[in-house]
């Protein structure tokens, strides 16, 4: 949790670097909302009993959630940031890093503006969020959904097998070439030489010297979809370049990205895999954040179908939960679990009520403090608390103390004690915190 | 949200100041887990729909999971916050403040302590934080399970009428005595003259002194139940003497608090109305903070029913929202709901390069900031934003600004522009942050 914690405050503080707002959107919607929305995935989303009063459903990603809420809302602009829980019907031990109830962080903006501006401040801010909680080197897939949809047609795929294709394709990052061409032929009914036509495209990747390639490309430079996002892509490189992230950005035609509603760019950042150091379990999480444009989702929900460009990013903090947690367990790092700074003890009998005087008053000075629901607890017992927790002060109060007006402050760690006057002894903790 | 973040930022960090850690349990529970854990209160659950695996249930607070996850886990001793969402199904118009989803922010202790220790910080955390939100006053209204049992026993009601009546009593919060008399003779079948009897109990409240009158009661003393809880009460009065806070406690019979899982102390924290002053909306929102021990609930859930006993708090941050948002409106207050600190600007065309050069710069080296994403803002526009959305700062870059190799910075209140060498600016940008 204290790990948790700190990489959230991490994404969120990113965020609001990049003037996002924080919207908080209800964990469940109008089950019919969601129908259509994710293509295959659909099957993961939890409903809710019928029990009286709407169908609902619980929410599959925060995506689809703010895009009702611009429709509903009639926003027309907006950048947002939630951080929320969304859950899905997948047995949590298929790939690590995979639960049926997550966290995920989303960062969108919405609104109609010039061409692959806000795209590129995406990819900066996944670069910075990647580069800040420093997981090792990473790599970023970008495509298009416009380009797919282009070398589906030169290959000669109908219309309406785009979406099956586009969820093979989507699996390349989990299976081989092979095994992706096999569902493609025997489950959704491509012609072999079909199939092999699109292999010759899905495999290549590189940088923006791809791109300009695919616009030398014969066939594919005379479809119109692809062009468009050929030409967008070639921005998104320049904007890239400008913000200084360029070499950390990969063309990869394989990204497919699996959801039903992106239009255009859309991206991916995978973890490269250093070599597993001696004694360390190697770590195999698969994409820790991704994202796209989604322009025709909130026209979905907008009764006359009015549209809102969106683009956007999720953080895969779970993914990244469970690489630092592992990390940590590797180099055998301990963490504390709270934040306790003084321990008020004592060694006496029928002490309680002076501690809980003098713990009050360190209460009210903002000070982390506590103390055993004992009435006599042995010393003892107390120090090795503070050991264990590691509390890093402790005050200890007694007769001898109290007939004196001080109070011993004890360092846990150097184990000095010091008498303070009780009226110096908050300004003396907070000035030892304050140093440390 | 912004008043939400700091509202919730203030109960953490009070939590962490009393040494909790922080603890996420799931949000859904085996639907089994929750039946019978919340009486009356039962029909408000959540449930998901069968599609196949175990039938499951929406939390419908956080101390119900945690009770599981003790026993589940076999821990005997832990002191946690949670922050969370719950689920009930009520109509959202009700109450004000009162939703179908809402946040709950969770303390408990749990585990075999001295008596009255860990209830009497409980009541010490709820002081510290509705003081520290400056709501107004308040006062937290205190009764004892145990003591409602005995005064339903004196009065003659049967056992198992017990948490039927509880539940009614509960109500007087928001019915008068005559109604919830009403219900406990027509609907729950108690005889008239029983129901007087406790109407002369539940009407009385006071400090310390009224545990003592309660001691003095002829039938009452003889009751075992009652003479446990009105001894803890005493106990518990004098550890919240010495917290400095026993002002803000009222000894209140009428306390029932509808949850059965509830064995022992009980509480639940009121403001207290003032009257409203001219122009404003008078503000009507019930408990802010409520809690109680819970014995048996740890014991429910443990295959061997080895108990662990709790006892926590929840503050009811949704209505302490509503409060705040309505204040705001009342005094008309205006709060940025994003950070940025500068904004990127130009008066010129062509300028799209240099200003993601400039803002990369910027959010390079952790500054917030912001520019339109259009190739060719006018300057007015940007000025504007500036001034709607609260950014204190501007950079402004142009033909002049790039031959000479500095930025404008213009401070958006006081309209003064100075220019500053380009490498000088994240440093002068910084400092004028810290000094405001």
């Amino acid at each position: 949790m204290v790990v948790r914690e700190k990489i959230l405050d991490m994404v969120v503080s990113c965020f609001k670097r990049h003037g996002a707002k924080g919207l908080d959107t209800p964990a469940f919607e109008l089950k019919e909302m969601l129908t259509e929305k994710y293509g295959e995935d659909s099957m993961l989303i939890y409903d809710l009993k019928d029990q009286g009063g709407e169908l609902l459903s619980l929410r599959y990603d925060l995506t689809v959630p703010f895009a009702r809420y611009l429709a509903m809302n009639k926003v027309k602009k907006m950048k947002r940031y939630h951080v929320g829980k969304v859950w899905r019907r997948e047995s949590p031990t298929i790939v690590q890093g995979r639960y049926r109830e997550f966290c995920q962080c989303d960062f969108d903006i919405a609104g109609q503006f010039d061409p692959m501006i806000p795209d590129a401040e995406c990819l900066k801010i996944m670069c910075e969020i990647l580069s800040g909680l420093q997981l090792g080197d990473f790599l970023i897939k970008v495509n298009d959904r416009r380009i797919l949809d282009g070398i589906f047609a030169v290959c000669g795929i109908p219309e309406s097998k785009f979406h099956a294709i586009c969820s093979s394709i989507d699996k390349l990052d989990k299976m081989s070439w092979k095994d992706v061409r096999h569902e493609m032929v025997a489950k959704k009914g491509l012609a072999p030489e079909v199939a092999d036509r699109i292999g010759d495209y899905v495999q290549c990747h590189g940088g923006v010297s791809l791109v300009e390639q695919m616009f030398q490309d014969s066939e594919l430079s005379q479809n119109q979809h692809a062009l468009e996002g050929l030409r967008d892509l070639k921005l998104l490189f320049e904007y890239l370049t400008l913000f200084g992230v360029a070499e950390k950005i990969s063309f990869d035609l394989s990204l497919a990205r699996g959801l039903d509603y992106y239009t255009g760019v859309i991206y991916e950042a995978v973890l490269l895999q250093t070599s597993a150091r001696a004694g360390e379990e190697p770590l195999n999480v698969g994409s820790v954040a991704a994202g796209g444009r989604y322009d025709g989702l909130v026209g979905m929900f907008d009764p006359k179908g009015h549209k809102v460009p969106c683009v956007g990013l999720s953080i895969g903090v779970e993914r990244i939960f469970s690489i630092v947690e592992q990390r940590m367990k590797n180099v055998g790092e301990k963490i504390r679990t709270t934040e306790t700074e003084v321990f008020v003890a004592t060694p006496q009998k029928n002490f309680l009520q002076e501690r809980l005087k003098l713990i009050a008053e360190l209460w009210d000075a903002g000070i982390k403090a506590e103390l055993m629901y004992k009435n006599n607890p042995k010393l003892l017992t107390q120090l090795r608390y503070c050991e264990n927790m590691g509390i890093p002060l402790m005050v200890i109060i007694g007769e001898q103390e109290l007939k004196e007006g001080v109070i011993k402050l004890r360092s846990v760690a150097s184990r000095e004690e010091v008498a303070i006057k009780r009226e110096n002894l908050v300004a003396e903790i907070q000035k030892r915190l304050s140093e440390s």
